[in-house]
Formats: structure tokens, C-alpha cells, sequence
């Protein structure tokens, strides 16, 4: 039952671009040293970022990623949602309408009570996602961020950062 | 993301089993056939819903499975871990102590931030599972059955129920 990696990579790389300087922006290689995570996979997975608004995505040698919109508007959910699209935990599958004591379909006219409340479950999961903002994890990851690789994290972002004047 | 499909079968098994009348058992097989569900398969979640006391089984000719105790004392929970044990959505591969811009692992002393959101979440998710009673299921099921697949139910319970005095 476990999401996908490049839910874990997509969370970072969102992190890690919200700490960038205002106008700064990273491409898909340079996030993927970042974390040293594989290019290919992580390309697509900022650009499903990008499809849903997330992440802007700026063409050229001195383009590459940004926030879509301020942090404090991105939440973990739409971060999660961009990469596993309307993903379930529990898919109903009807078996109360399977075997020797079932009747017609259309007898059964409320959804399963089983699936009920795993959708309940799941959607208490998503509203604790849903209730946690982007600048929610940037506040934190700076409070945990060891001095160390707060500084070598600065001076990477000197080097490798592309600066655009463009939103 | 996906919660395997015995979750659901035996989540099913349990509504069965719960509504079965007083000293009643059914063995794997006529389960597997009231549910019209893979036998070999089905009978794999019945024994480690026996072995984490959500059921117990009755060895023998007459014997089968019935509830481990009273349909109030059992959750969702219990019967979804059985199945799944210690599942976790979301697995932390500590990216942030990869990269060049990473430090030495013991000055990561929190865990990290993303992993503890999703955490969370997750503890969202069993919470409203560990509130939700099999006894509750029971009751919602009888609610909505369509009479005429309660009636065949019953039936089927009188001719396929084993009935053995002990606990």
C-alpha cells in the first residue's frame, strides 16, 4: 500500500525550490544533484508538478523550476495529488454483490458501508495533508536543517541557481 | 497507492462471519463461495486474521471460522492490520541526507519533516479505523441489504453453518 517514491521527491524538490532567493529557479538536472536522485524520473515528476500548477517551468539555458505560486497557497495535497493523481487506498470492488446470496444490481442502492468508511479513512488523510502548506514544511525544514547543510546548501545555491527577471 | 484486495475480502469475511447465528462456524470454502472469491487466496487471510485473534478456527468436520470475540471489541483496524501488517503509505528514504549539499547523518536528529506530515496523516487514517467497530458494520450491513439478499442469507446460513458448542 505504499505511495511512490516520487512522492517523497517531489515533496524535497518542492521544499528545496522554496528556499531558493526570489527569482531563482532550478532545472531538472540541478534538483536532481540536489538530491541526488535519478534525472529522468524526477523530470517527469516536475512536470506533473508543473501541469498542475505547482511548479512553473521556464524554457531556456537559464530557465528551470519555481513555485507556481506562493508557498503559503501549495499545500502537501496538491503536491501529492500532482503526482498520484485521485489515487485510492481502498478500491471497492461490489463483492456484497458477488456470490449465491446476492440480488440485483440495482438493489443496491447506497455504497458499500465497508467502502463508507474506508472512504472516511482516507479522507481524514487527505485533510491532514490538506491542511499542511508548503511554507508549513520550508518553516520547519529551516528550524531542522543542520547549520552545516544549511551553509553548503547556500553556496550551491550561489553556483547553481538561474536568476530570471520573469514571475 | 493500493491496499491489496484481501483487505476487502476479508473485511467482508468478518460482516459474514459476525452475522452468523450463536455457535455457527463456516470453514474457508463455503466463505470463499458466498463471497464468490478465490479460495486459496481467501483462506490465507482467514489464518492471519486467526493468528492476530480477530477469528478463531475450529479444526474438524464441523469446524470453520468464527469471530476471536464480541463484533464491539473488534475494529477495522484490527482486521486491516491482520492483513496488512505495519503497512506504511509513505516510506522516508532520508533524502535529505543525500546530495552535496547533505552533512554528517548524526546531525539529523529530528525525523524529518516530510516523513513526520505524512506520518501523521497516515495516523489520521487508522484513527478513523480504530473508531469504527465491526459491530458498527454489522449493524450499517443489516441496514442496508436488500431484503430479498438478507433472505437468501439466512437460507444459506441454515444449510451451510456448522454449529459446535464450544466457544
Amino acid at each position: 500500500m505504499k505511495l511512490s517514491e516520487t512522492v517523497e521527491w517531489s515533496l524535497h524538490a518542492c521544499v528545496t525550490l522554496g528556499l531558493l532567493p526570489p527569482g531563482g529557479a532550478l532545472p531538472a538536472k540541478k534538483l536532481s544533484e540536489y538530491h541526488d536522485l535519478p534525472k529522468a524520473y524526477l523530470a517527469k515528476a516536475l512536470q506533473q508538478l508543473a501541469l498542475a500548477g505547482v511548479l512553473i517551468s521556464l524554457d531556456g539555458r537559464s530557465g528551470g523550476y519555481r513555485l507556481g505560486r506562493a508557498a503559503g497557497q501549495i499545500t502537501v495535497f496538491d503536491i501529492v495529488e500532482a503526482v498520484e493523481p485521485r489515487s485510492r487506498l481502498f478500491v471497492c470492488k461490489e463483492i456484497r454483490q458477488r456470490g449465491p446470496c446476492a440480488t440485483e444490481s440495482c438493489e443496491y442502492t447506497n455504497r458499500c458501508n465497508i467502502a463508507r468508511v474506508m472512504d472516511q479513512a482516507e479522507e481524514a488523510w487527505r485533510a491532514v495533508l490538506r491542511e499542511t502548506t508548503l511554507q508549513q514544511l520550508l518553516d520547519q525544514t529551516l528550524k531542522d536543517a543542520p547549520d552545516k547543510a544549511r551553509e553548503k546548501s547556500l553556496t550551491w545555491f550561489d553556483e547553481k541557481v538561474n536568476f530570471r527577471a520573469e514571475k
